[in-house]
């Protein structure tokens, strides 16, 4: 079944410890869309500028993704301009010139309005909502945030997270959400702010849900589940690493009849797999290359490594 | 069978954000026979001061463990004192006073000579290789080490990391071990060191198990494993988690048959295990008072957080 994703479809100016790469195809919905259309239709709403060119839109269309909600303005599309050569797991903003997503209004196309799973990655959450109220009969929503809004925007993000059946964030994010919390004391804590379901990406290493009474249909209150990542020669440029385990993970979910603790244990797991693939090349050419045969394989190896 | 252990028998000072404790009994070969009592026979090697009273022996021999090898010296036991209160993941050392450990010779008792099983613990690396060559019949021998003799004395160390079918360490030292590489790079590079397979321990974030052809007998190279840690409510004095995970992995496997890859899958678990038992509560109080069945029910809880 379809995904609508909202997000920024941007480019990214990179440095990593591998090199540097001059405006690369990137944002939130871009990775998201990538990673979850080997699993499911996903449809994207979002804003680019006049930079934004056929070349790039068909680096969405060759996967099946539909555009039809990228919207076109006047002006440069989003760019962020970013270093990883301090830390791999910590990315040092250098620039945010938002350009047009500075005056984006999410506008759902007529054709999208049948989607049944909602994503809401990384963006205003005043957005988030907005979108949010033009999909109401949706049956599932999930959705990202960071540290910038938790911040700054809190008293806009808490309605939202009222309306998630999943959050997505890191562990960072979680303790800045839970007034400083660690692990679990912090995960429970977020679930009294509204998700049914939280997940917390811990990076190199890896994942853990948690779950609340409403996580699923039966009312049971689940034990956490750990995700580990999959061990990599090296990381090339880990931007998008966290939107392409939320597209794997949707779009494994997507792609079942329903949400039961086993499907959402493997979507953990194609999460993993569709971030590890993302950040093995610079921005969205290692995900733009992968096969299906890749993705399962890889699938197999991450159960191999973590099953007795 | 059993296990031979020689390592440090201590009293630690410690703060945590939990509190503070005086002089409690810890050291590595506490913890990892404590850990390791769960599973199979111990023997401690290791020299102890006048402080060392019949209570803290008790600690020990209430579990099985044999102190046979446990030598008396005038003076004080050797004292540690940390602070994890910047950082439950990085000790801070506050002060280091070997006292009797200054001049310890491990000498090994005739009752201990059929030990089947050599583990050395965290010692100045001369005294590991004494120790393994007194002990020339073993049929396995697993070790540690800790970053000073990475630093200041690898020369001694290289020589000991020829003679170790396993070796555990964190990831700070596999990096420095390997030069400064990471993940499975700073793995292959250690492997070429000496040691047949390698642990690489990630604190709360669980550990790693790498392996070189010689891991079994088949000479067949695996791939990685990886284990979780159990995830807590609260961690009160990390102090000792590597050693315990150390004395549950090595036990499980001294219990066994043969050294098959499932079984050491199996025993990453239970070191996993005997880990989250000795942070949840200071020194060695957890470890004295857990049961073999919080073991297994733990070992349980281990599977089902990573299992699909």
């Amino acid at each position: 079944m379809a995904i609508l994703v909202v997000g920024s479809v941007a480019f990214d100016s990179l440095e990593t410890p591998s090199g540097k790469r001059e405006r690369v195809l990137g944002g939130a919905a871009t990775h998201f869309a990538l990673a979850a259309s080997f699993f499911t239709d996903v449809r994207v709403v979002g804003v680019v500028g006049e930079d934004f060119l056929p070349e790039h839109e068909a680096v969405l269309t060759s996967k099946g993704i539909d555009t039809t909600g990228i919207e076109r303005a006047p002006g440069l599309s989003f760019h962020w301009t970013g270093s990883y050569v301090k830390d791999l797991n910590a990315a040092d903003t250098l620039a945010t010139d938002l350009n047009v997503f500075a005056e984006f209004a999410p506008k759902i196309p007529e054709s999208y309005k049948d989607s049944e799973f909602l994503f809401l990655a990384n963006i205003d959450p005043v957005l988030q909502l907005q979108v949010r109220k033009q999909m109401p009969n949706v049956k599932m929503v999930a959705g990202d945030t960071m540290n910038y809004w938790i911040a700054a925007h809190k008293e806009n993000l808490l309605p939202v997270l009222k309306e998630l059946d999943v959050l997505l964030i890191n562990d960072n994010e979680a303790r800045m959400l839970s007034g400083g919390l660690n692990g679990l004391r912090a995960a429970e804590k977020v679930l009294t702010m509204g998700p049914k379901s939280l997940i917390v990406k811990f990076g190199e290493h890896g994942s853990a849900a948690f779950y609340g009474e409403r996580s699923f249909a039966d009312g049971v209150k689940r034990r956490p589940f750990r995700a580990h990542t999959v061990l990599l020669d090296e990381v090339v440029d880990p931007t998008g690493a966290g939107d392409s385990f939320a597209g794997g993970f949707y779009g494994y979910i997507a792609s079942q009849k329903e949400l039961t603790p086993e499907v959402f244990r493997t979507a953990m797991f194609y999460g993993s797999v569709m971030g590890s693939f993302a950040v093995e090349k610079f921005g969205t050419e290692r995900l733009q290359n992968t096969t299906r045969e890749e993705v399962d394989e890889r699938f197999e190896q991450l159960r191999e490594i973590s099953h007795l």
